[in-house]
């Protein structure tokens, strides 16, 4: 049976940006569970679900939150599962600090961090590390690298239309 | 009896930052116990040092990282004790990324933090703390301030020499 | 008698940031006073303040100011009692310089620096501090704590939703 | 068989930084391949490693770059295999640059970023990645986790002494 | 006969950022091409392109690409016709992401960078170049900013009336 | 009888950054005044002197300081003499604090801020303060112009020397 | 008779940032003159403005520029009167382009530099400059001082108010 | 004839940034003069320069300066030749000052800039301009191009010594 991902955000106010994320894990077919979580307001709560993860059949755990975003390494901390961390942006400093406070983890403890808000990525790399041992996950994603190459050849044929206009 | 004061590092290799927050502390009195816990490599004991810090007898927690920074937090999420973080310095980025990661906590979980490699004032606030219920130690605070403003005006009159020199 | 925290603001156009704190404080029935006072147009004002707060029955002084804010550091120069720094953003630098001018201070004079625009946790650290002293008010902490963490519970519940109808 | 793990530097100058990841690696019985290969200098190179890397053997890509550190997204743009990337301090920025140029990617392409010169956390979360189909290495790294975990409550220990000294 | 311009996009959501570049060039006869191609989406398009630019006529690539901005260093490792980047701004961090990605190209690469969002400016740029070896060319540069100089003595006799009204 | 200068310093630790101010008030025959004064230490002396300033015979004042520099800042507040402000350089963060905090004055209290540890600047900056109603003085800060343009001249020429060696 | 202020701005799109420079010297009584004049677009007419003001009158040229904001320095190589800068905040970066560009200034030729957008400073710290020799105007600044210091007495009032209703 | 090619820097200690440079131009050879020129200290010598540069024959001009590092755009004001910019690393900041301040040219007058003390990359780019009307140049730069590529090929053979040795 293959392996599930945990989506889990630090408030719930994060859950706009990681909507992409969850959507892409779907139309995957991976089997998702998505939290609110938080390193500080409920950190045994986060120390439990992180510990027991891989017996309780994740594979990979993605963590986003804004400001000092400890969600992150707390997660990785509890597990050797690998854990993914997104930096949120929030109304100061653009997400700057969410991301040092989510990339700059010490050495035994890594956390593995997408761009700022960078939800859509997350879930594509999570994929990655389940293809490993799941051929037909890995045929999907080839897949999808495919048509994201023509769509983008689409968009500059579309384009060539609104250049003649200038 | 008074109240004790915690002084927690990240990694051994801190505490040559810490060094003037415990002598400081020791040097007003201060009953203080000094300790290696990580939140990310000793997560558990981190939340139990914190957990039954208050019932132990301390007062105050401050607490020493570099890098992600997420002692001062993780101590934080623990206790209702003020937590005083303390960014250090790495050998990257100039502890900017240890500020960021120490003083934008979340609403709801507040870390006292001092400037980049401010032990001294690490020590110096945990006094203040202890002091609005120790009016010994008030004096002693002021006692401080007092020398502090003569030690500036020798250093003045010091200079006046080297000024004439040049 | 229990002691009053300070809300001090270097302009009134500050008021709207700091309602967050002063709400918390008379939440928790902290006896708190607030004014606008500034440490470049009134500086003799702010000095006298600081001077006599704690004769005048002040435990913990916050100050909020933002661009180059030495409000809490000019408070701090004057008193030993704890000065919590709120960095307020402004219309540029998204804050950072506040948070620079207010959490940098020199050995001997701590401003305890808090978040950007992160009055709540300022007055819960207030808060803290005086619970030192003040075991009811230690207990009310102690209960928002878990109120804090059953919160998180329930929106977690409540995105379930949101979730299964991507 | 298991899935190898490729580390590719951008210049011979970057390997200093990144024998903490092959030794990691080789320490727990990887099987490794090292490479200099650049974005930029040998694009084509660059581009066939990539394109090839899953049909030869490989289950993740480790890229090590500094200032505009391209060659992680360019790995990571021809191939589906999970990319990992290590921002390389340089001369200027102190490693903001690569760490930037490492983490922004766009949607599609993700990097997984580890910190500025975070070699062993890079090579932990390959194996990390490996070990979600190889159940001898989760079990290595649950070992690692502990020592880690043991080394530092004997560094606690050992500092007690330095403290006592002070 | 005189050599074409090319400018690419790394998505065609920055073509509105481009469209002072494309006007600028067709205003002053220069033909030009544009193009979608992503050095993540579609490198072997990119690198294609750029190898066979000279050969086809192209004398100068200009290359815009926002947030983690490889694509005019990947062309530029293609080619060793001169390459003009422009980072483009996006919706975090304010463009810093994709100017230093972009300027900090390693030694032997490099990239003309021009300002953040400053296509009007990698238009002239170009038109500079080419102008080396097209004397009429480098006419019409001379007048514009000539018109450029006048211009601002407009603008400055218009302003008086404004400065008069206070 | 003409105006002085005092120079400021926070700390006597800034001297070494402050001895070209010093040399080039000296060796234009403006009197001058050193002393240590710091707005955290000692703000009542700080604020005493700004305030009776100008009674005292002084023009201009210049204030060095680092990390949270109020210094400049605090005297501003005491004074409407013209303040200049030199941002010092400490151990962290390369003089960014000291900066925002010297620069990033609220309306009403400027400070005039030079380069960070831009010392001789600041006493070339009050030379031209004291100049507007003092002609010779005004002749000096011309000749010194004009020797500084002989200089690079001499400096172009001892370099072609070096530029045919290579 | 007195001198003249000049206000230089680099586009006439910086000229809503400037009102309150204008207004506030026109309010002292104070001659200003105000031109649209670009170190890039105009050069030649900046460095004749510049060479010449002395003799034309003027004691004081403020310049206000965003971006790579060269304007307050190519006034300053060409005068030794006092220039002050005003960065102005442009679409990218927050003006901490504009800000580097200003105050970064090499030894020899300062600048004054005033908060990014902090006009209203400029024309002070020009008044303050002039008021060295001009009484009446040195009082006029003090009663300016006295005025904002009511001001925020006033506004502490008025705040009374509101807090009494949360 | 061939068109020159001018190695302008702002400072004679910029010189060994630029070594790298001369030699480059030198070794593909390209005629080069180096001049020591200030856009602050001798404004009307680089003013004068840059004038005439094109009837002089040069074909491109490199400008390398640090701080508020404005002597490229001034040289760009002057001309419509192509001007490259290198910002220069000094003792604070990183160099990030002079790249803000090389790169954000406002519209109109373009610098080229490359990374910071990036001379090496300037020469070559310098090359590429002149290249486009001269083949042969275009077929060195051709061929260290395939040099620079082998170059890498070689490191990367005598790296799987060292790594054998881990």
């Amino acid at each position: 049976m293959s392996k599930k991902v945990a989506v889990i955000m630090g408030s719930d106010s994060d859950f706009p940006v990681l909507v992409p994320a969850i959507k892409r894990l779907k139309g995957m077919g991976i089997e998702t569970e998505v939290r609110v979580m938080s390193a500080h307001r409920t950190p045994a709560a986060a120390a439990a679900f992180s510990e027991s993860a891989r017996e309780n059949g994740f594979g990979v755990i993605i963590a986003a939150a804004g400001k000092a975003a400890h969600l992150a390494g707390v997660l990785a901390a509890h597990t050797t599962l690998p854990v993914i961390g997104i930096p949120v942006k929030s109304s100061t400093l653009d997400g700057l600090d969410a991301l040092l406070a989510t990339v700059q983890m010490p050495s035994g403890i890594p956390v593995a961090t997408v761009a700022i808000d960078g939800a859509d990525n997350a879930a594509i790399l999570a994929a990655q590390m389940l293809a490993l041992s799941d051929d037909c996950l890995a045929q999907k994603l080839n897949g999808m690298k495919r048509e994201m190459e023509e769509g983008v050849a689409k968009k500059n044929e579309a384009l060539q239309e609104k250049v003649a206009q200038l």
